[in-house]
């Protein structure tokens, strides 16, 4: 089995930026050699290419725009993100969500640039939807868990493995990740028991005192 | 097997409103009672109702909004539609693209008030993705033949093939429509043994010199 | 000067459709007549036409895109609500913004086709440009009102003055709605004194128990 | 007065990406140096940071987010654009539309950062309904002249007046650019003629053989 994928999303908090970003990348860098996980950060576009150069873990966008280059003032090219340096990048996140036929065009975009896809969903028949068009991972996001405080090992485990299945039903070769309410190394374990491959997760790295600390919890049963 | 069904999109056609939708709407009732094919029209909102109460044939909204009854000015609330005695509704056409998240939330709001869901699409890998939601109907509509003047019948068919494939695989209770490069009759049989069940189509019928006459060629192979 | 203008946004308020929007009309008739006050509704789009044609009350849209006749699938072409009866539009409701660009167009169509346009704003600044396209109507929505159950006649009435200075700058020839925290006569009284030709206003005349006890209320000191 | 100011949007042109944008930059810092007059580039997000510490011009971003810091993952926040070097933004260029209410909150946003505020308009009623905003330019990008081949010297010059005296009267403050049409150091004349104190442009730097031969030509009249 693969090594467990951690990827932490920066998304545009303060805590999430410059010198912060480069203490959080720094964390995952040292956590990462330590434990054999993949962690992966995700900052705002114009960090992209600082994060990638300065350090050794994955960088990936927080999201792209289904175009090619030409006249798209103010838009993301997915080939800037590469060339910045990223591994893959975020589509769909539920607080930048696309048409689906954008998503498709994102995702196949991302395959010809070969930038890993990561498409996120809300639940078990979107997830089956963003699979059938073939993106790497879908990480799935159950609004009810997301930003709740609620740990994804309290909550109902069926969200995760109805929306697990219904992946490997639409396409057995994308992988799935945990996308909301996990905040320690019990709710990892659970994600990965019920057959997801790793953890989308925000702010309970991004906001605490000690990101080091809460890494090191987060890939300590696994 | 089901009447093969066809499916007038008035759009925001001049030649589709007002007292030409009653011509078009006439037509597709004399030539549905006469050929035994289900025709139903999707006229703008403001006559729904209108077209609902003065004809036999279904009447389709051409969107809805995913939303509930409250504090949504402007929007187009599923409920209404069906009040205003729509058998179903278009949902995610080219021209009003809408977000997975909120395909998924329309063709679920659709299923609860009993309203036929048919889902727009543009190529077999969105197609599958729409299928897994579980819509009554998806409705191919190839980017390269919409509004193109090619007939379907002139078109690699591989295009409709792969799409019904796809959502055959991904939802075999979902009927495939084909929605665009249908001109005559010989398009609707292809259509038809192509494995979709009916039509899509606006230009061809709502801006003919004679509607009723191109109804009666687009039914007169099945 | 002109009679005091009362408009009622029914929105997608199940408490605003259906029989509910006849309910409301009806009122909104008796009490205009009685009053000298206009009042007119602003319903659903598929009621607009069935509430213009039963009421001798104006009837507004609740929104208009900016486009001509042609290949728009679910969008509102101005034609179709001018078609339906309506008197007017509202352009740019909090609940439905639009780019600038999309705002001026609508302004333009609306002049075209003789729709009086009534568009929303959030503060003094979006007041003078709106006002600065030449609507017929700005109607000042301050966001701290919307919803909120606090009363105009509580809260700072700078924001109102502050807003009718800024569009009589802009263009003197627009007129000005107070357009939240609405809730009696003293608040349409007040509204009338800070320079403002009437109001906006919608639940608390839409849920109330009584509508008509309501509106009376709110003509009750002009 | 001012020196005048030249904008080049480097949008997400291929050839105003990389070593190409290095390239335009050292060209634009050149000939800036030469002339004394001002010259901006506006590159994609992710080389904001690498163009604004390479380079001595000023370095504009091509667009922001009404946002403060944040869960709003894959948005622009000022703040990062302003920690990455840039001096300004523009803001609901033609190819990246915003509501009314989001262009203000950019402007305010932008004054708050102390970043210069760019709005892109297309004709002069929304020319005056931005300066009502109070941004520092208000850049007019007619659209019969965007990416059209004709040069501004040749179209009618009414278009550019008309704006320039709505945005007067709108707010004095405001400065203008002329944002379409401008392919020579006489389109730059005539621009400054005309009263606004500089041009945006785009394709006829960024798509140049020689770009430092065509910013010599377009500072050659001033």
């Amino acid at each position: 089995m693969d090594s467990p994928f951690i990827l932490i999303n920066l998304k545009t908090y303060k805590e999430g930026m410059g010198s912060n970003a480069h203490r959080i990348a720094a964390a995952a860098e040292t956590v990462a050699k330590e434990s054999g996980a993949v962690i992966g950060i995700a900052p705002t576009f114009t960090e992209l290419h600082p994060m990638s150069y300065h350090y050794s873990i994955p960088v990936y966008a927080q999201h792209i725009d289904p175009i090619a280059p030409g006249a798209h003032t103010g838009h993301i090219l997915p080939e800037s993100v590469r060339s910045a340096g990223a591994r893959g990048t975020l589509i769909n996140h539920s607080e930048r969500r696309l048409t689906l036929a954008d998503i498709d065009a994102c995702v196949q975009a991302a395959r010809r640039l070969h930038l890993e896809s990561v498409v996120c969903t809300n639940n078990d028949a979107t997830s089956a939807a963003a699979a059938a068009l073939g993106p790497d991972y879908v990480a799935i996001e159950p609004p009810e868990l997301i930003g709740s405080g609620i740990s994804v090992s309290k909550a109902d485990p069926g969200i995760i493995e109805r929306s697990v299945n219904a992946v490997r039903r639409a396409n057995p070769n994308v992988k799935v990740l945990t996308g909301a309410g996990i905040q320690s190394g019990e709710c990892v374990k659970i994600a990965i028991d019920l057959g997801t491959c790793g953890v989308l997760l925000a702010s309970s790295v991004v906001k605490a005192e000690d990101p080091e600390a809460v890494l090191r919890d987060l890939v300590s049963l696994i």
